[in-house]
């Protein structure tokens, strides 16, 4: 029986699958072989496709001619699907059912190309069996971060009023999204878990199930991030100690009242002794530990427990030059390597700090060959516009995964245990608050299944879809706003890599300050003569070592370290010539009157559109490069007047700086 | 009848109104003659009194050896006193019943002096008609401000869950210690009205009405703060301006209203066009027009508006060094010099800017003959401490209102419309979060009585009650860490008048580029050589023209300009040599050493008195104590490392600075 499509609320955002996107497969006489619930799914897409456009489609009939089938010839877990085309029929094939949903939106995105000439069979496989989404919702809204911490995009597609929506049609076609760019797995919950949010892993599980329910028939699997301290918060333990028989027990049993419920969940994220959270660290036990306790609980059943890695010092002195939040990772986990269970991820924020614009990639992936690792992107944009400013995040993301830390293996290769981004999405009428924000979904999900994809070619299929038709000129106009956008976000805020000079709790807009003397490790040391931290093994905080030999002698010399990792590796003089040939003064002035004449050119390019796009699309995208041109020229006023009133060097091109 | 004495709930510190204060009374024989219900009053303090220690006291008895009698003489409105003691008999008389019972805490406060010796006739008259409290409270929870905004001192005396509290015994205990350091008003909600409280005003003036009627047998009249936008949000009308017929009738009748609920009923306070307030601007009327249409609708019931001179753009922009926040009350008020009605009283902040710990008295004050002005100060320590730090205002106090802007009429002469200040007190059981802050209630009271009183006077007069029979060392004690924590708080803080230097949003603890790139107006402008605003006539913004003569001479040049005050009106560099010989780096450094060192000092003081006072009260305040401590070397070593960061100028005793 043929599942029907969801339909979202009036209003909603089609994103990258408009009708028009089915237009191609709609019009074709359609066969589909196998039976299951994700084939009752695929039935269902063709089904409502040639209802719309004419076409047809059977389910397991004798064979005749047909433009197109889709057949399952398994039941095992693979994801992968074969795609050919030969005497005018195209033909796909999977072994698991997911695989066979994968094939289909291929279908989908190759639109009339596949169903024209001859295709030899290749077969098309994720490179990553975890493809996830951390969703950083809160149940209950908090009183400072609100319905979802650091979200941009409005509310919670799954909770709203302290409890799980009722309506999940809207949750349904988010899984078919996801589906249709390759996202595996959901956390529908903060990693930071509050009192209401302990309990959607005891009395509140059945709300979870429910979610759970709307996104199976598109491929995903949910998981759900918990507080360590259940068992003394849920349990009523004396103790969450990791190695107390009381606790293992309680989680074992905890679990498994999970999985009567929801059989196929994923399993657990675990922020722990990470910023206010608790974790082992109180019962004198390693990381290692903790993590091993809840993969012995998932063992049994399948799933898997996500240790997050981000634990570092959040009170520390400013006063101390010689710890380095940066180190912490490394330092922290590299000793555990070997000691994690085969179903405990560890999972590693892709740089050392926080989503800056710029950082190096994290020295902990690669330095851990026994541990399973998973890496962990944004897509929410905290420190990257917030969703008000356009950033396109593919080009820094594949920069990482293409990145090789050691001799043959890429970042995306030492991902063995997954990519994760945190979410972007939230109820929002598109999704992402900012139209233009999909891509970056999109873009995620499509490196996750492939993490040497040129993003490039990313963007391309993401305009395809959203734009069914478009003609070259807006293809042109999309890719122009879009491809060069991470660059110009990066020219007109923290220059040179140094990061954090954001305005403290919320994250948006330039503070310089703002973080210098905090507790929180991010400091860039502006003085009157220079700027930077000192990082080197030879006279900073060592970090710069952390890193296998070859990439430690690029970062450990300002000579050898690039451009634009300069100031996060080493402290220089405004005067430091940079490989460019400019001073990093002088670049930092440029940088920025560059940056805000880049928002301006791409604010022109899309006012231009006007009438080639939806209505409600192009005024949405125009009022947010108001705020975004706006919040530019902020940012390169602030930077420029803080460096100059701290330098006195004046602008080689002689312009105004306040 | 006796009206008996209020009893605050079990915990309640008794601040300056111990039961030991009124020892000396309650063994006395004691007559009162008058009636009505402030007699009532001082009946029933006499009669607690009297019962707890032994005295007596009789009612409008015929003479015999009586020690102590009060004698209420007429019916008018007069809040004087006269004090006299002559053959072995304290006589109190008063022509208003208010006058007695300021009378009868006079004889409190004296304690056995008053039944010793002779005295000749004095008497005793408040300088200023109106002494005020503002409370800055919200009836309904602010999700950003709280119950209170800028509180420091729990929730809200009068307010709690969206509603005026039930049980008023506590208010009616309020309205005593007021009364006994004699305030005789009191606003009690928000100047920012938001939609719960703008209710206030009409259908919910009932709970206004049992807050007055808790105050009022301590002589204390009820005032609110209301929404300029009142006849839109709550009357329906298309408009609220000032001169619409249909607006002014509006006015009158709600105001009929509030008096029928409240006949004695004090005034309107108002917010308008500030910070986001709405008033007569959006119609291209003027304030006086504003004041006074809502002066017309009091005037028939006696009442009085309190218009609120702070009024400035707070959307500046930081690039614009042209626009000066401290010039814009006087901008926008001394021009409408005559025009207000005699019941518009212009409430006018004692500084230009907010309630630093540094301001000139503000510039407006002495140049409106023709207005009634009150002078607002702030008891809620908002920049100065936040009831965390010691910081006992009397001496700042007193020097604004001993100044002189004009030859002969000082601040505290020309407060004809009243001294006002923003109440620091809450549900804490101290009333005031830290117990050293009640001596800023108690000194504000006194100088609102008489603006000239030694503010030592008054601290003594606060120990003598607070802590009675105190010792010597118990006294000198207390006196040393008060009396000199102002100008400590000002040492290690921002220096040199030039203010701000504080995290953005709750104020609190440093953050010396907090507000420089912001659009509120507060500025430093320190670069690499130097410091401060330029607010002279001949280069600057010319904020130093606006006061007369001699004192714009005064502070025009930096030759003459007094070295507290350096920074708010000159920009010089770091070499600058002020009065006192030293550079103002070296300055920087030195007062923020000292001013550290002197909280250490006073630590230590405090915590010797450790068994002399209130286990309780002697906690509350080593704990503070210890908070300050942090706090004062985290400013100390931020404004140090940012000055040393900017200027290269190293410390000339050679001090760790990081």
């Amino acid at each position: 029986m043929p599942l029907p499509v969801p339909v979202p609320p009036e209003g909603v955002d089609p994103a990258w699958l408009p009708e028009q996107a089915f237009r191609p497969l709609g019009t074709r006489r359609v066969l589909i072989r196998g039976s299951g619930p994700l084939v009752d799914t695929v039935h269902g897409e063709v089904a409502a496709a040639c209802e719309r456009f004419g076409g047809r489609v059977d389910r397991d009939a004798s064979p005749e001619p047909f433009d197109l089938s889709l057949e399952l010839t398994g039941t095992d877990a693979a994801e992968a699907f074969t795609f050919e085309r030969g005497a005018g029929r195209t033909t796909v094939t999977a072994s698991g059912p997911s695989g066979l949903l994968y094939g289909l939106f291929h279908v989908v995105r190759l639109g009339e190309a596949a169903f024209r000439g001859e295709h030899r069979r290749e077969r098309h496989s994720p490179a990553l069996t975890l493809r996830m989404l951390d969703h950083w919702d809160n149940v209950a809204v908090h009183p400072v971060m609100g319905q979802v911490e650091r979200g941009y995009a409005g509310g919670s597609l799954f909770w709203a009023d302290g409890r799980a929506r009722g309506d999940l049609e809207r949750v349904r076609a988010y899984g078919r999204l996801l589906a249709a760019c390759g996202i595996n797995a959901v956390a529908v919950n903060n990693v930071n878990v509050h009192a209401t949010e302990a309990h959607l892993l005891t009395d509140r599980i059945g709300e979870v199930a429910d979610i759970a329910g709307a996104l199976r028939p598109y491929g995903i699997r949910t998981h759900l991030s918990v507080t360590f301290a259940a068992p003394m918060v849920l349990g009523g333990l004396a103790t969450a100690d990791p190695l107390d028989e009381g606790v293992r027990e309680w989680w074992a049993g905890a679990t498994a009242q999970v999985y009567e419920a929801i059989p196929d969940f994923g399993g657990y994220v675990v922020k722990a002794d990470s910023e206010g959270q608790p974790g082992p660290f109180a019962y004198g036990r390693s990381h290692a530990d903790g993590a091993n306790m809840l993969a012995a609980a998932l063992a049994p059943h399948g799933g898997t427990v996500h240790w997050r890695a981000f634990v570092y010092d959040h009170r520390q002195d400013w006063r101390d030059r010689t710890t380095d939040r940066a180190r912490a990772a490394y330092d922290h986990f590299v000793p555990l390597d070997g000691e994690f269970a085969p179903n405990a991820v560890l999972q590693v924020k892709h740089g050392p700090m926080d989503f800056q614009v710029r950082e190096p990639v994290s020295p902990l992936i690669g330095a851990m060959p026994h541990t399973r690792l998973a890496v962990e992107l944004q897509a929410t944009q905290e420190y990257t516009g917030q969703q008000r400013h356009v950033c396109w995040l593919g080009p820094m993301w594949s920069e990482v995964l293409r990145l090789r830390p050691e001799e043959g293996a890429s970042v995306g290769e030492l991902a063995r245990g997954g990519l994760v981004a945190v979410s972007n999405v939230g109820d929002d009428p598109f999704w992402t608050g900012h139209p233009l924000a999909q891509a970056n979904l999109y873009t995620f999900g499509g490196l996750a299944w492939s993490p040497q994809a040129d993003p490039g070619q990313l963007l391309d299929e993401w305009v395809g879809l959203t734009y069914p038709g478009a003609s070259t000129g807006l293809w042109e106009a999309l890719r122009k706003v879009l491809s060069g956008s991470w660059r110009t976000y990066e020219k007109y805020t923290a220059p040179l890599g140094v990061g954090f000079m954001v305005q403290p709790g919320h994250h948006y807009g330039p503070s310089v300050d703002g973080y210098e003397y905090s507790p929180w490790g991010t400091y860039h040391f502006a003085d009157r003569d220079g700027v930077g931290v000192d990082r080197s093994a030879a006279t900073g905080t060592g970090y710069a070592g952390q890193y296998t030999k070859a990439w430690a002698e690029v970062y450990e010399s300002p000579e050898t370290c690039p451009d634009e990792l300069l100031l996060f590796f080493h402290h220089v003089p405004y005067g430091h010539e940079l490989k460019s040939g400019k001073t990093v003064i002088q670049h930092i002035y440029d940088t920025h009157f560059e940056g805000v004449a880049e928002v301006e050119a791409a604010m022109e390019v899309w006012n231009s559109l006007a009438g080639l796009v939806d209505p409600a699309r192009h005024a949405r995208v125009a009022e947010r490069y108001a705020e975004q041109l706006r919040s530019a020229r902020e940012w390169r006023d602030q930077i420029n007047s803080y460096f100059f009133r701290k330098s006195g060097v004046p602008d080689a091109a002689g312009r105004v700086i306040h």
